[in-house]
């Protein structure tokens, strides 16, 4: 019974070469998968060793019950210089942290360029670029605002913004409508009828868009639309084609009851309706609200933010008020490519979208969208088993979004910079992929992943309770 | 190495104590499921034996062609006197096979109840008998008419159908709109509301829905929304929250293009989108549709029509023409009852809404719908587990209807008579449980089995190839 030649089983700890000659031989063997902390860094694990502590521990539960008790709802439609507090009247919003047209990405360049030509400011690259090195337009981060953007992110001032109230907490957030498919300034790429579909948004979309909200009392609860949502398919970052039905379902009988003339009616319902990211915007202003109002709880190791603009990323604490972390973006190796495209045809990775993720949504609950299970492997095992790596970095789960597909698992919510850190994984955000110069837009879509630099900053500029 | 006490293991096949009690012991055993084919009767095992030909395997072939290429297509609304061949002025068309007024279960003598007072034929139950016994009132199955009612499925003449036509082979299926929730007649309960929504369906409802209809050439593709429901939470039977959604996108431009008051555009949007069964009974008339296109092709043994009474259950087979076999349904034991209610306050499996099995879609692919696996276990491995004991009942897939859930595991379409009874397995059929005496209406949901009785029937009278 102790013969060692048909007992013996191996459970081999780190290096997996170990494991794989055992396999080779037949010899039933377990791998785990252990890597030192925080990558063996000496000065890190003492500093995870010193967050591990009630202040903190209370502090995280503190964000995570802001994060989930908040309740975003789609309130007004106004001119962004209106609607966000601080905006100038000569400010071009963009994604991500701050950064100098020269040395943003070709396709945020084109979008700010569609921007200015929108404003009528500028008619050309020549006339933006003197503009901008007089001071007449200057560029500002959507954070900076409390605003946010999808991709390039841009929002200038006469552009008409979603009007999002955190119910429980009072504060807002803003962004712009999606402009849908093919030449669009949130994927970088224009054209003259995209100049024209904006003023087409500004002048018929959000006035009627305002009618039809101003028809009822309390706005459009986003949360609620999201947690029917994802268990319709939808994760809400690469997918949003349930939910932007069920708004649909809500709007219509408001903009038929608003004083809206019936042909726009209709031509708003169709421009809604054939774009399945009409949805994305309001999530991003709901997801944004929420973490603004967990944002600033002393000791928090919660992140609040993720921002990036395909440049640089940059993350916030909850713990850390005024601080964002910043570090170059990870390479889009792992993304789905267009037939002839590949990661080195692609800008980095960019958009404000990822605090669809920050709040517990989008790669957090991938395994709500079987459609794009092949972001991670391609089946719903896959789905699952990235589900529960992202719950391994979580400081909690919120039973509000638990897609049916996946037996109802609670969505993973707050990221903890200490997880983050100590296994070595950062999270992933669901995303588009933009090209890098040939002003195409789009050229594919899958998982873009956190550059751990930024937590590891994060971390080191976490100040210890005691 | 050959020490048996060592390296016994036992595959145990049948009698399933024998797996028990090796398991009891720690010896491994794997248990196999097998029972004698078709029960033991010998006259069944020998009929199975004779249809194990080609003549049968090319006519099943046929029979799913004829299924998986019909495209049903939403075409007009018309009064169903008007709409149904064959139908007579004081026809009442019920669901399930033929049965007298006395027979019937409850609830549908309560349905057919509202709709003589709806047709202004009679006032109460007195009038009703009294016109029944002289004949001014016929009771008809809807199966003789190629219509399809859900649960009691009554249909009078003044009432007005969905015209659903099969673009691929000419033939059509008509069924009423679903009322929705509360006292409606086709869950057997009626009030004084419940008569004046169905005069409002009649007046208002069904001639907005016609003029929406009329303003496009083609109709509205049925199967092309439930491609897109079943991979967005339904299995278009328990569940049709997504194709009500994806229904309403197509409608609402139409309602708006058509020439009909704005207030009752707004009244047809609010009373479809409130009801998640709106879309149920285009479903109902498009499987209908498909599967009356697939019936008549001698030896085959695919399943053409399920259709139940709450007494009596009924099935067509592709290969015999002119024949139903029948047979007790039965009991409904493994529903979910609401709170207070259990299987003795039930009445039996009642609805022509099994033709959604029929067509390969409900039960077929109970993993499309999350929220309905509680109806199978709980899990959506339970519900991987009924789709492929389905799949062992059937013919076919179908790689149009393949939900992402299950990592689109196409539907398994075409229920083989043989197979059912080879194997000693019924399809099981999603719906919902009507209480037997009370006038209560619905008090639970969940499957229902189809009983094996009726498939026995069915392969005792097929003809014999050669």
């Amino acid at each position: 019974m102790t013969d060692i030649s048909q007992s013996i089983s191996v459970v081999n700890i780190g290096l997996e070469s170990f494991y794989t000659e055992l396999a080779e031989q037949n010899v039933p063997a377990v791998q785990v998968d252990w890597r030192p902390p925080a990558g063996g860094d000496v000065g890190l694990i003492d500093k995870l060793a010193r967050l591990q502590c009630p202040e903190v521990e209370a502090a995280n539960a503190q964000t995570l019950s802001r994060l989930m008790n908040s309740r975003p709802l789609w309130v007004d439609v106004l001119p962004a210089i209106d609607a966000i507090p601080g905006m100038e009247h000569n400010n071009l919003l963009h994604s991500g942290p701050p950064i100098a047209f020269g040395d943003m990405c070709d396709p945020q360049q084109r979008a700010v360029e569609a921007a200015a030509i929108f404003e009528g400011w500028v008619s050309d690259r020549a006339g933006l670029v003197a503009k901008l090195n007089s001071g007449d337009i200057r560029l500002r981060p959507n954070y900076a605002f409390g605003s946010v953007g999808a991709m390039c992110g841009i929002i200038s001032p006469s552009m008409q913004v979603i009007v999002t109230n955190n119910a429980t907490y009072g504060n807002r957030s803003w962004s712009t409508f999606n402009e849908g498919k093919g030449n669009v300034i949130w994927m970088g790429t224009y054209n003259e009828g995209t100049i024209e579909r904006l003023r087409w948004m500004r002048d018929v979309l959000a006035p009627g868009l305002r009618a039809a909200l101003r028809t009822r009392d309390e706005g459009i609860d986003i949360f609620k639309i999201i947690a029917e949502g994802t268990s319709m398919g939808d994760e809400v970052h690469a997918r949003s084609a349930a939910c932007t039905l069920l708004l649909l379902r809500q709007l219509t009988p408001m903009l038929l009851a608003a004083d809206i003339k019936r042909r726009v009616v209709a031509q708003i319902i169709e421009f809604l309706g054939q774009n399945n990211h009409s949805f994305l915007s309001l999530t991003l202003t709901a997801c944004k609200a929420a973490a603004d109002a967990a944002h600033g709880i002393p000791h928090s190791t919660v992140v609040t933010a993720m921002s990036r603009n395909g440049v640089n990323f940059a993350l916030r604490v909850g713990g850390i008020a005024d601080e964002w972390f910043i570090a170059p973006t990870a390479p889009m190796d792992e993304a789905i490519y267009y037939s002839g495209y590949g990661p080195t045809d692609a800008a980095g990775d960019i958009g404000d979208s990822a605090i669809v993720e920050t709040a517990g949504l989008g790669g957090m609950i991938i395994g709500a969208a079987p459609s794009i299970s092949s972001f991670v492997g391609g089946s719903m095992q896959h789905s699952r088993q990235a589900m529960a790596a992202m719950r391994s970095i979580c400081a909690g789960a919120n039973p509000a979004f638990a897609p049916g597909a996946v037996d109802f698992t609670p969505a993973p919510v707050g990221i903890d910079i200490r997880k983050v850190v100590r296994l070595g994984l950062t999270p992933i955000i669901d995303t588009g992929v933009l090209h890098k110069a040939s002003g195409v837009g789009q050229i594919g879509t899958g998982i873009a992943r956190a550059p751990m630099a930024a937590f590891t900053k994060a971390l080191a500029g976490m100040p210890l309770p005691r």
